[in-house]
């Protein structure tokens, strides 16, 4: 099932959609329920309704379906009420690790990195990404996230596993030129990570068909920065498995129906072959073979694109396609 | 005006409630609009209408109010899109740094403490607080918080302050066994920071009078642990103002409507005088006047009532009445 949402005049989360599996058509889910949190709000009561619509959509059974409309779309969902990212490629934290000179995260090999993001005011995936200043580091991170269900306190692995309702593809704006004076203090990113977008479609697992198995996502994830090839990286080199991020995350508190949980920055620690999911391991790749940096990073007018492809060349997710510009005169909602 | 929310069958944000200034009844808003967050989101539209209905409560101009009853409460967001918690309180960093023999946190008395904490799942005010583990070093933390509409992007101090819809009074729940490791990786806190319990009543910062002034609020934070008093440092004794607070918080982001920003642990700093908010103040000045911390943390089965009395001696949030439980078998909804 592929599921999207619209801005809405009503509502600040928008109004869902179901998208057909090639993301042509679109039909209107709000007679079923009004939002995409709603719906996860009570996912067993709704979830086989709106697979019911999918289905008829698929099958072009449905009257008053129309093109779907990436333009128009938000963030699945706009606005979400936990967003947890992590890092499941450990040859990333090694890259820096070593470019930077800096002691490894502790024990980052056997418990993973996962850091509070906001979760307030996601960006459409098209359109205008808004910063203060692009000499702050202006960075993108293309990499995979799932939204769950319920996880109650202390969940097993399998009770994790069970949880995962819909995938996403993220980009998680960061601001390198203010993260490590963030990391020094001890309290997270605030500064360094501003509101993150997601790619218009949230998807059910089963549409990963075999790349969803053994606990990861085993899809290459492309970039392109102002059009030109950037990496792709294949989420198969997850180290972490989203049920190891999940146990970590609701070590001592419940998590709630609609938290989104990211594997971090997709990376197989290879620049030099498969390019990478963000400029910072790209710059951190050139100060160990060359000695310092030479990538800078994103500008004002800078673009950046991130999709999925299937094993037939089909966008999974569509694609998330932003324009970095200044957030004095924005065009933000 | 003052506001709380029931819980409701029909929605996790549950219902809203308008109370009267003592507490003593309620009346439905549901009419007007169906929980807080709803409020937030077109707070302008939508709060003179609420404060209209507030009047008629006081003047007992009402038909149909009830009794309030804060054992049905729930947080008055049981759920936000946003919590950010500062540490107004120099002297309560200090007395940890002297005690604990920490090297200050990087330029905490010029720029605030802040870390992105977990908002999806807030408990409710009176009931059992459920913990994975009571040798967690389970901590209470007694502070204020206000919640703010939409602050764009680089807001100033004057921005910030007009955003100022709602002030709360929290129990910002710690483990302190976790905090100093999640602290040395520097992603934030997530184990060391399980969800935190707001008093049952919002109030609109009209409704604290004179104690409301000069971007701080003048009154005590009375804290009792089993049974016994345990602090009653005052608020006006922060360092940071809110709109500083808000002006860090935004930097580089918008709010938005609903986000929760808090002071931190309410301290003086002096905890022989005026006792601490939180049980790891206390420790540490046992640390410093003797060497050594004698006070333990909480164990499961023991109590914390949290509350704030105006200039009159009347409650203004209404308490916060919470029992440390296993979280296996907890009584949670």
């Amino acid at each position: 099932m592929k599921l999207a949402t619209y801005s809405s005049a009503d509502s600040r989360d928008g109004r869902l959609l179901v998208v057909s599996r090639d993301l042509a058509r679109a039909a209107d889910a709000t007679t079923i329920v009004p939002t995409l949190q709603a719906a996860l709000d009570r996912w067993d009561a709704v979830a086989p309704r709106l697979a019911s619509l999918y289905d008829a959509l698929n099958a072009g059974d449905l009257d008053g379906t129309f093109p779907f409309d990436p333009v128009l779309a938000e963030s699945p969902l706009p606005r979400a009420y936990q967003w947890l990212d992590g890092s499941s490629y450990l040859a990333h934290g090694r890259l820096l690790d070593r470019a930077f000179n800096i002691p490894p995260i502790p024990q980052a090999d056997v418990i993973p990195i996962m850091y509070q993001g906001g979760s307030d005011d996601f960006l459409p995936p098209h359109g205008d990404a808004p910063f203060a200043s692009d000499e702050d580091g202006i960075d993108f991170e293309a990499e995979f996230a799932i939204v769950v269900g319920d996880v109650p306190m202390g969940a097993d692995e399998a009770t994790a596993r069970d949880s995962v309702k819909l995938v996403l593809l993220a980009n998680d704006w960061s601001l390198r030129a203010l993260q490590p004076w963030e990391m020094k203090r001890g309290f997270g990113l605030i500064h360094s990570k501003p509101s993150t977008a997601f790619a218009p479609v949230a998807v059910t697992p089963d549409e990963l068909g075999g790349a969803w198995r053994d606990g990861i996502i085993d899809l290459r994830v492309l970039t392109a920065w102002n059009g030109q090839p950037f990496g792709r990286p294949s989420g198969g080199a997850m180290d972490y498995r989203y049920a190891q991020l999940l146990t970590h995350a609701a070590r001592t508190r419940r998590l709630r129906a609609g938290t989104i949980v990211g594997f971090g920055t997709t990376s197989e620690g290879q620049p030099d072959v498969v390019g990478s999911a963000c400029i910072t391991e790209r710059r951190g790749f050139e100060i160990i073979q060359e000695g310092a940096p030479k990538t800078p990073f994103m500008k004002f007018g800078d673009t950046v694109k991130i999709e999925v492809l299937d094993a037939d060349g089909r966008s999974v997710f569509g694609s998330i396609e932003q324009r970095v510009v200044p957030a004095q005169g924005a065009a933000t909602p």
